[in-house]
């Protein structure tokens, strides 16, 4: 029972026929959901032809509103990328359905049998921005999970995204599934977003996606459960017995492989004793490729070509080729600088001492804590969940690559011959 | 860090001595930690002389207010109460240590090894009416899985829970743990319950128990991560081909064991060709015990001495002696019936039909379904879990009864050689 009246009509109408698709989806086989699957991968390739012009018409529009390099790559849909969204389909496809799945259970003393297995939310709702492969993955991921989703997308990539879901829409129809199980609310704008966040009884759980601003707004005016995706101000921390070349691979592959992205590195931490040795073949591999390095005055000290940190650099997230960097004494004062400015997202450190890595897996409060691993591991896909729903960077329910399992809710089967309780 | 700043600055100071005690609750063995239980356990029975006599204040103010009896029921403690307590901390000592567990894992094809393993939510926010059990049993297992908690128990057991946090903070001292890691802001009052809503950062997730009101109070208003617990206007449905004596029995024990709480039964369902088979003698066994029948219209046609019931009884907990009666053609109207009045905490069918079995347990979409079992079952002491921290009827996180599991978040160990993303 809805315990707020969402206020335009036509989005209650679509978010009804969301709930009604929902119940359909949450009966049918994992054979069907996989038939839909497959035929959603083969339409996202089979129509590149309006889907590439699509996104073309939403990149010029952000070149003319001159939205940041970043920001474009995150837009941009290519050939390659839309192979790379067909693969990730498909392998969730293959995976193994978890609902039904019977997570625990057991046998009482008076004989009651008790089981609680895995069944879907109902409807999902996902919030994000300029990015529609994310249309593609939340989509995906939820219908094989057995949830019927309602996407808000950025209105940077709606040309996109009103092209992806008709297709996805199309796929459903194909397969006998119904229409609504995948809907787009884009076409109400910002009071879209405002009123799915109000929509308790119809929506079941929020993600947001994007921008710290964007999850920010969404976890404090939600009033449906959310899972808080990931803003990302990542640490890696140079330990005083960190191997050279691990060093300068490890922050060089955090850092520019993929700036723009939420795992992608942006304060590098380095022991004092280590700073000189270190810095420099760290600072000049990245420097190679275009980063700007922002240090601190010791950093600047060992590595005049640093501009200036300021203490805004600690909590920024760039998502572009820029990296703060920072000497500290010990591991002590690491573990603190994190504590303080970390998002909790991801964490690595560089060492071959094993206490100091001990210390840091435990005392680090992240989803993700590593040693000697590039940040960008922290994924979905590379975790091996087929594709990914978001990075939850809170504690409730999912903490980390979120992938089929933390779409589903579960629930309690009791089975009984007459027991009552003393 | 805090998102949002808490106004009450010795509130703030409270919260942050909680947020200092969780970290070193999150490093404490278990050994230590089950030394404080057994502390607890015996400090509840050797300070019955404390306890009671507050108790009973709060009780003597609670008749002078006009409080009904079944909220008396749940304030009150008497010795055979404390014992229980007693009994269910020391359970809780003898379960096994969530913290560490290693929850999935696997080797990466790169070679890294990842592992998601449990560690504590750091600081559990419990906001709660006047039942004082209820503030022993979420510091025994907020304390068990390596949580520190903030209570705020009802302003009508005052008294009682006072003395009880005394009482748990001594035997924290007693052990070497820090006495913060268990506090009450009660003597804030309401502001401090809107305080604790608010109090992002420093309160890693919040538990409302009580009415109805309550919790959608907290859930509508906490910009906190919320786990919604347990409103129950729960059912039972007879079918047909159910069994008299079980159908009495069960309905008996879920209405009038103990009508108070949650699990409590509120509307009994009848299929039209069970109606006259069924009803008198059901309803016979309840009226002995004193309890008023609300029953539609076919009801009373079959039962005269049942009072007429309105739309309002389908969606009233009563928690009291009073039971909504109504006739439905078949369990497609039952399961109308539940779909639109249920709270999703606990429903059970009583039948001997297999296929209408399996349908009641596949479409009730609620945290418990059972067949042929009393609704008093939906309880984590009853499902082994040594206590229970309230019935989650959210679908985030946990559902149903919560017990030390659902007080623990993962986090995710990446062990690297120096891996870096192709």
């Amino acid at each position: 029972m809805p315990e707020t009246v969402v206020d335009a009509p036509s989005l209650t109408q679509k978010l009804e026929a969301s709930r009604a698709a929902a119940r359909i989806l949450a009966t049918v086989t994992s054979g069907q959901k996989n038939e839909a699957l497959h035929a959603i991968a083969a339409a996202v390739l089979r129509n590149a032809d309006r889907i590439l012009p699509a996104n073309e018409l939403d990149l010029a529009r952000a070149r003319d509103n001159g939205m940041s390099d970043g920001m474009q790559d995150r837009l941009r849909l290519d050939f390659r990328r839309l192979e790379a969204l067909e693969a990730a389909v498909l392998q969730i496809a293959s995976l193994t359905d978890p609902i039904g799945e019977a997570v625990r259970g057991s046998m009482l003393p008076n004989g009651l049998r008790i089981t609680e297995i895995r069944v879907p939310f109902g409807v999902v709702g996902a919030i994000y921005e300029a990015r529609p492969n994310v249309t593609i993955d939340i989509a995906a991921l939820a219908l094989k999970s057995g949830n019927a989703v309602v996407l808000r997308g950025g209105s940077a990539a709606e040309n996109t995204n009103r092209v992806l879901v008709e297709i996805l829409q199309g796929a459903l129809i194909e397969t006998g599934l119904p229409a609504e199980a995948i809907q787009t609310i884009d076409e109400f704008g910002r009071d879209g977003a405002r009123d799915l966040m109000q929509a308790r009884g119809y929506v079941d759980v929020l993600i947001p996606r994007g921008s710290a601003e964007l999850i920010n707004t969404v976890v404090t005016e939600s009033k449906v459960p959310v899972i808080e995706t990931g803003a990302g101000i990542v640490h890696v921390y140079l330990d005083q017995s960190a191997d050279e070349t691990i060093a300068v691979e490890i922050v060089h592959n955090s850092k520019v492989q993929r700036p723009s992205v939420c795992n992608a590195l942006e304060t590098l931490l380095v022991h004092e004793s280590a700073a000189e040795r270190l810095l420099p073949p760290v600072l000049d591999r990245l420097r190679k490729d275009g980063v700007t390095i922002h240090g601190d005055s010791r950093t600047r000290a060992i590595y005049p070509a640093a501009v200036p940190a300021t203490e805004d650099d600690w909590s920024t997230e760039y998502m572009s080729l820029d990296l703060a960097v920072r000497v500290v004494a010990d591991l002590d004062e690491a573990l603190e600088h994190i504590h303080r400015y970390s998002t909790h997202h991801t964490e690595s450190i560089i060492t071959n001492d094993l206490a100091k890595a001990e210390r840091f897996l435990a005392e680090v409060d992240s989803a993700v804590v590593m040693v000697n691993a590039s940040t960008r591991f922290t994924d979905g896909g590379e975790f091996g969940f087929g594709a990914e729903v978001g990075i939850s960077t809170q504690k409730l329910h999912a903490r980390g690559p979120m992938g089929l399992p933390e779409l589903t809710s579960t629930k309690w089967v009791v089975r009984g011959s007459g027991q009552v309780r003393g």
